[in-house]
């Protein structure tokens, strides 16, 4: 079959390989119909992610067709038309029970990283009982492409751990897919104020289309001031950084007010300041999570019932005959105004 | 009357002044009968608490017996034998209405502070209504003096944030009297592990006598290192920081398990490092908070049922007349000992 | 002043009445300038409320603007706009710290009720401070008549108690305006399915107009049946009770699916028979409140960033003059289609 | 094999089976050391459980050692020491995801009702890696087997769902073994007062003695009226039947104050009586719950760190072949004082 190999530090090419079998018990093998790239990928490609080999198959977000499965697999059947979680939990782990998929003792996150991914035409994918979704009849496949990660991190990392309710300010620092993903998902719970805030004044014009109620070039640094005057100097109920760099961590410390949350959704390298000497009194919050991915029942019944629209998210489509080029539309996302982009298999 | 000075850094003595006044519809004047000191106290003898000007007499915990009550005042009267809170806190605003005392827009922590406190005769007591409890028949009212400030912080800023549970793994950062008074209210919620972790060995073996499970001396720079061995690994899921400096916020970021909380309860003077390139993906929380009393009821009815002993923090005892002596014995704590002082007017 | 005056069981008339007095520090003398009349107020002439004496003027429902306050009122000044909460809560007891403003001990709902209330040129409201409401720039006063009493009403009791979030699956049993009060506030946490179940087809139809996905008319004794099968036979998440006769809250336990709650909202006269020879296995709960206007604030912020338009319940306007006229078209709802009647004084 | 076998209403005896064989990828085969009967045992014996039919081996509760497992099983293996769960869940289906496992779709109480049961030399347990529990290391077995059934159950349908605080009021309707698990794991969370009501001297003073700080012989008929003395009139934030008739249910409706929690863990078999004509106003909830042992690894925890001695509700101990004559004393409880009788096999 056709794949997506990581070569090493700034090198990919796509090249032939075998078929996946099934290894363990609870694998499947799901034959790809439908994958995307995430900004992971391209953090592997620069060689930031050491856990992820030269030779490894990328991806780990899709949906297929279940091709086969183990003798211990239950819930699904060869034809089963299927839902990739990019967070592989084996149900049963002291971390799995918690409900934090993502620290599963023999999973989280290994797809297209310590396991051969999604950017192929099949893919093994381990504990399938519990890491593949069943695709609701009447829902838009390609839609669902976006549950593998984007919503479910946007939504967990950013909505639920920002503790967004009805009437509550919230400040996305962060207008890339992920900061949308979690504007798309934050209007579950009706907030009064969705500042979003970015330096690309394209990305806020896609911000207000997406429902941002007010939005905010940070350019001039003066951004937490602007934020500060449109809460009558409170600062907001939630600070969302989701971009992960430790300026706008900073701005987020400077945006939270007193009783607030500043949830982080960024991928850090370096660490940041803490300004604790100001905030050890302000009754604040810090979370940092990696998606468990805990709500894909919950946003599938979203999809289903028409309470969000994921496909808004998607901005190209690909063959994977062209998955070269869909790698480099979504690197070149600034230019290319691309969001999240459709590889069909 | 007489009354405890803050003259300006490094500068203290006892004066006569006035008896104070009812000076709003709210306020009350209690007759003081027992105080204590805060380690904030020695901070503001610093200069380190710019809101504390001199001229100001300082305490902000206390019981005593009110004196008269302002034309507001509806749940106290002359004679009622009274808690007073180191929170002052109105009821009505934006921030008392969430239980964020500590933010009121009128009061917060003033006492001792922006306004004369409660090491003197008499103290002033605004928002009496709300920021007063009622003494429960039978109760010991020198143990409720610990009522004022020290149990409420360590139970709420470090236990509660602690999000503390039965069979749960705590480190507690510093076994001062706050981080003392952490360890005996997380044993409201019989944690599985109460490690509490410090240089000073005397304040160790109080701390087993208190209840801690496990003691380190982290002097040798080993602790992070000896506490994954306590837990398997794992970290912890609760590490409740009581001392405020860096290194100590540091040490909690190396104990925290994935999925647990830094409670921060230390007041810190400099800014931290957080490394979030390690703890982005570890699902943890950090949470800040001054104490908000909102605990007092709770606190009030497990003293009553003898859920706890207060007392255990009392190590020494003084009349007025030398609390200047008070001052020196709880300033030399390492030395001479000391947990918490009583005052008696 | 004109006022509506209860003169007993199936009496009331309009009478003139001296001017309400400050009577307690805490009051407030607001002028009345739009009220409105709840089912309670046809309960009260029906002779079902027996705190209620002849000779009260009725109403807990208004806005108004402050006329003058008590020497203990902070908050509030002559010529505020306000909302006069149906809810009096002082703010200092047990049960309103605990967030329980409906079992203030010198509050609660007396307004229109123990003592006299808001269908009057002017009404006299205790513990104004934490019993009014300012009303924010640019918000339609009207709306805000909905706030005193039916939207928290439906959102606490209903939609809070119901834990209604994303995805979730929702019956409400009564179409009235209570009902529909839970209809328009449960769509903040985006709910899949919002089914309401009457046996009047008009009321299903102005349901289905505010936002239900399902209407079943229960006439025909099959409103459970219809409702398993809509729920792939699980029955629902949330059943909110918005009628309060025992055969409703039957048809509730015979449609919560297993981990749901029954959400009661309906003023009961009769013991119910509660099935839990079936249930006790169902891990279900059940609540009861009566409303405590806690979330007052919180909805204040939905109506001004305009995710709820409070006015769709609003069908029928009158002027004081007419106010017999109102009581006449609100009792003869059926008939009238009236949900809520404004009244302007 | 020797197992004790359900002959029909009335009737049982010991009788001699194969040993048991692995049925499925998740099954796992247990030799069993020790097990118990619990009151269910006897409902089954009455002819009251109809899921349960002639033929079956009894028992859901036990400690033992794996003897073999199916090929899906990843966690356990021969030789293991190992706690059964008288739960069986998948971790997989829509009920175990949310921590439901009472209503597991392939599981739930099926052990010893719809399948053969621990009462016999080697049960099989299936899905083995999420319904049976390793054995910490140095716990006492026996006391093991008291995590079965019946702590886990007084603690997640008496204890969390009354949602039992620091400083809170409990009642405790029923002392026999339930109700006595309820209050031992009560005690993990500091309640002020907990006071137990039965009809049997003989079982108040056993409450006493495990920590109960009131008692109350309901026999008079008083019990309500003596609760609410000792609330000074307020009834309890939390009431737990441990009964399960109506009159007891009803007693719970007497005592429960304003706010406060109905948790029943009653197996009910009539309907009861539901006072919503004076409940509806009271801010109550009421819940139910059959026991998800979701709380194992929690209770685990507790047992390990001395937190609880479950031996404490262990009265008799008998062999395998003297099981006829431990099913005589457990059944006569009142007579013989039997709380828990062990098994071993």
């Amino acid at each position: 079959m056709k794949a997506l190999i990581y070569r090493g530090p700034g090198l990919k090419a796509v090249e032939t390989r075998p078929k996946p079998e099934i290894q363990a018990a609870g694998d499947a093998i799901v034959k790809v119909a439908k994958t995307t790239i995430c900004g992971t990928d391209l953090h592997i490609l620069k060689g930031d992610v050491s856990t992820c080999k030269p030779g490894r198959i990328l991806g780990h977000e899709g949906v297929g067709v279940v091709d086969s499965v183990g003798a211990g697999v239950t819930s699904f059947h060869p034809g089963d038309h299927v839902l990739v979680s990019c967070i592989s939990s084996c149900g049963k782990c002291e971390y799995c029970r918690r409900g934090m998929y993502s620290h599963c003792t023999t999973g989280g996150w290994i797809l297209g990283n310590e396991i051969d991914g999604t950017q192929a035409e099949y893919v093994r994918t381990p504990h399938a009982d519990t890491s593949l979704y069943h695709i609701p009849e009447g829902v838009d496949e390609e839609a669902l492409v976006m549950l593998s990660d984007i919503l479910p991190t946007g939504f967990e990392c950013g909505v639920l751990n920002g503790r967004i309710a009805p009437g509550s300010t919230v400040a996305i620092v962060g207008a890339g897919p992920i900061g949308l993903a979690a504007l798309l998902t934050a209007q579950f719970y009706s907030p009064a104020e969705l500042i979003v805030i970015d330096v690309d004044d394209n990305r806020l014009e896609v911000a207000r289309r997406f429902g941002a109620t007010h939005t905010v070039n940070s350019a001039d640094g003066r951004a937490a001031e602007k934020v500060r005057a449109l809460t009558n100097g409170s600062g907001v109920d939630a600070a969302i950084e989701a971009v992960g760099i430790p300026e706008t961590f900073l701005l987020c410390e400077d945006l939270v007010g007193a009783g607030g949350v500043i949830a982080n959704i960024g991928v850090h390298g370096r660490k940041v300041d803490l300004h604790l000497e100001r905030l050890w009194s302000q009754n604040i919050s810090i979370t940092t999570r990696l998606v468990d991915t805990v709500t894909t029942p919950m946003l599938l019944k979203t999809v289903q019932s028409k309470k969000i629209d994921p496909t808004r998210l998607i901005t190209h489509r690909f063959s994977f005959d062209h998955i070269i080029d869909a790698y480099d539309t979504f690197s070149r996302a600034a230019e290319t105004r691309a969001l999240k982009v459709i590889i069909t298999v």
